[in-house]
């Protein structure tokens, strides 16, 4: 998804990317965290799926829009690709080829990138344990590409469901992917970390057998709203 | 999707809606034409898919963000629906929940509304097609909702792929559904009526015999790109 | 699914069917309504669709448990049939084989039964709707079955998500297919009359402009909850 | 799938079609009554669907093998169609690009083609009916396509679960898609005739209320089996 | 799925759980085994997968229905776990929302509770994983839950196509998910316990070269059936 | 997919394997690269995945012909399993039960074969791993099968979408399944071993950070289709 078609075929050099900070205090939380403390949003869709066991990562987004069977664009994003970034591609339609593998792995890693994510299929899951480069997709799939159609790179996109714009904070794990806008993403660091601190007077309450129902006060509401006890 | 957690438990009343001219000139051309006309970008996923054969709309697009199983919005997005107006309603989860059906269709007509999007379900199908209601959406569900948590009105959202701002202009017929940025919709409806005649053109080329091949001189690139043939 | 390692290769000739009065009374109302007044339980799955437009049924179960690919306790099942009484097919086990064809439809139908619910594959789809059969099913496939293996007839199977005891009431429309316990059938025919001339009002009310908000009090609870309007 | 890497980029211009005799004999029989001739094989996914109601085939196949995104070898197809040929489509992986629409349907046509089967996307679906040009897809979508890449035209595609030949007859209805070899149309077409003869009598005892337990002899095998009668 | 609109917001306390010898003998074998062991029936659909690599339960079954993108009812249940059981959650609608984290991990981990069966999503991954606290779902999904409506606990529910009764044994691997009757624990812990001991005197002979064509004297019934050998 | 009504029920025991040498060189590369080295086709769907991590295989096919929850054709094809083969498993519909669990395993192994590939269910997940028996299916499910219906052994099937003929080289790994045909082992074999020295080259220029636009001298073709950059 773009928003003008003046936006295809498209290289923006020159993008705001998150407060560095900010990034790496968000690196410390989980996504399911991150997504609480912005105000249960910003997720992607539960079939994004880390391609090897333990993948996570945290970075800023360069974004890269495909055409589907065609990952010329991943070229040409290599190239804007800084120390610290994440790639986030989208596609046109939905498309399940294998638009990256191994090598560009190592091209996106030797530009300093953190890993990736894409709304399509990827390739070389062996190779990218070893490397232990990240990558977060909806597909496993040999299939190789062309070279031969332009899309666009640091465009707003929406991949997997989620607007992603070039210079925002992505954080992935196992439990999927959030996506916090560059300009929230101190705002949200605080909030999680705040998050993080009561969940541990939670656990900790929880692990002693105290119950929910009475840790939140729910009885009250819970008669209330009509529930009966029966034997 | 929301790019922002203020932006949930929102209304925004005044929206800039896209020109009338303009949409309604939109309004004579299919979705796969305006789609080709803004450079191939703006289509929802082929999921969404219209509740009864011949719906088809065109209007300015109110948004609904919903939460699962709840449509408390839509009943605070009705009175912000102007005549002429297009609902489309995106949710936090994938859910399939009947969200709308003929009373709340009654509510929408009586304010002017011209359909309704929704990346969900719906019921009352029967009824919706008496009324000439025309609602496009990824499931059919008799499944009822509640009214209990604040989602927003009138927020850019995320439904079913496409990002869709407040004022734009959603196109839908049996090929699917299409958005049109407010800011370009002349343009593109200009450029869709050129598309349309030159198709024309073309059709009765194409019912006198002639090839593609030959209408769009293929024969040279073809043979360039190694196409052999063999008997 | 059933209860019991007993069940399989079982027959039961006497099930007690709901009361007819409250069947032919539940056959004016459609499936939301229904749901509604049984308080939103019931329902299949969403994926099952009628195989032809405009097909819709009510009757008592005769639950029928197939296993893949093989239809042989269809033929068991008709002559459990009566007037009145609507075929419910289970499988043992995901399969969209076409279960079910015009020979079987005219059998059926010979039997006085009123159509089928089926959580597999259907084929003959031109001649079940010039018979005017209506059939709910998952898909339509023209595969055939064999008959090779016992299933069981008129024991409770859950199909398609919802539990259905033999002599319980289906009903089935363009929304979805919901069943009712044969033991509550008079009282669900009853709330369904009561809520329904209840929708009656409201359509009308909502036809002259009336907006929910002000028709179910809801301004004070949205503010409360937090809901803000802004310009 | 294509068998060698020879196949790729390669028009197969003389085709051996099957017996036009045989072709118009097997036009009169039904998907699941040719299916069960030929002995329950060549039925492609049940996910093929007719584009618009009532749509149905019979004709010789040529194949036509896409790369996602791009409909060039439509146009290279184009020139190889004759009168009574069907337009059969495979992709080199899933895609559902809306590939086809009513140019090429109207190319099509004045070539004398009987319509498309096509494992992809297809657009344009009100002028299709329109133009009474049947088409079998898995996907409506109004997505455009380019042409860059070439595929192949007339060599054999496996085209949604089924393998086609060039020249096989391929039969198409409400009920699913079948492919017969070229070399089996006549004796195929003749066991649909033997069966439909066949299930002409047996509809009429159905329909007169015998039971397919009597009909087919079944209850000492289904007692032999195990099946026990309870009350 | 419940079967009467009087067990929503019920909450059952004293259940009759499964007989624990049974239990414990039980939880010796593999879903496939006790599965076979009941004569086929019992199991959940494929898709309930578990959440970490080696995940595996036996208990008693605390039910547990829950509305879409809510989990109040989960910390309801939380208070009616007792060492040894499984809490097995259910949903009014498909949703695939995050109904359970670590948090509720602890609190049923310190009631005794040895996991967790649920027809929906669930988070905190790792977490779970380090706590060894075994869950099986539909998704993984970072989305957050609220606590507003009711559902019920302890009512019977179907939980992925299968019935299951408050106190039934619930048995989870790699394999997938069964239900066993708590009536019936005891004669499938027995017939498992045969069948085990049977497959391992069939193992020994297969890993010695003994084929199962003679193993289980299948060479006359398949010439019988018409099987051909040609060379 | 068979070919001709008269492949049912036949075993071909006299098959041409692909090359002994060739089948071993071809083991030595990933399923990516032999992809690639064949033309990009060959590839079975990407829904084929391992069952238990790392597991990868390399050998000539044994094929089955299944009939839904009947695993029958499996012992028949046992004996037919030589040291170095493999057995691809297609079925006549689609069906997810566990058609291959421990036991016959066991048996294939004991014949020499290398693995199992199935467009079906498999079970005994742990105990494959145990035996490090590499299986890739499209599904897990425990759900037992008959054995009573015939299909065939060492007819060409369709295998998720690709044809398989016995005695073709079929290699699997993380990446996904893809068929060789036999007589073009040897050409393949070869040209992934040139395709992997170039990937050496390339892999070593990539980490010294030079970029695919000047390796593959990609900017003037990417200024020539219009790519514009802007800051």
């Amino acid at each position: 998804m773009i928003m003008s078609m003046n936006q295809l075929g498209v290289v923006k050099r020159n993008i705001v990317r998150a407060d560095k900070a900010a990034v790496e205090k968000l690196s410390r939380f989980g996504v399911a965290t991150v997504h609480e403390a912005m105000g249960r949003v910003g997720l992607m869709k539960p079939y994004m799926r880390p391609v090897y066991p333990g993948a996570r990562l945290c970075g800023t987004a360069v974004t890269i829009f495909l055409q589907p069977g065609d990952n010329w664009m991943m070229h040409v994003a290599a190239e804007q690709l800084q120390p610290g970034d994440v790639a986030v591609a989208a596609c046109t339609t939905d498309n399940f080829d294998g638009f990256f593998g191994d090598l560009l792995a190592t091209s996106f890693q030797a530009r300093g990138a953190r890993g990736l994510i894409i709304d399509g299929g990827v390739r070389d899951i062996d190779e990218l344990e070893k490397m232990r480069f990240p990558v977060f997709s909806r597909a496993i799939h040999a299939k190789g590409t062309i070279k031969a159609t332009l899309g666009s790179v640091n465009i707003p996109v929406v991949c997997a469901g989620a607007l992603v714009n070039p210079g925002d904070v992505v954080i992935a794990d196992t439990d999927g992917v959030v996506v916090v806008p560059a300009a929230m993403a101190r705002q949200v660091a605080d909030a999680a970390e705040r998050r993080e601190s009561l969940e541990g007077e939670k656990r900790a309450k929880f692990a002693a057998g105290v119950l929910g129902l009475d840790l939140y006060n729910m009885r009250e509401p819970l008669e209330k709203a009509g529930l009966r006890y029966i034997d």
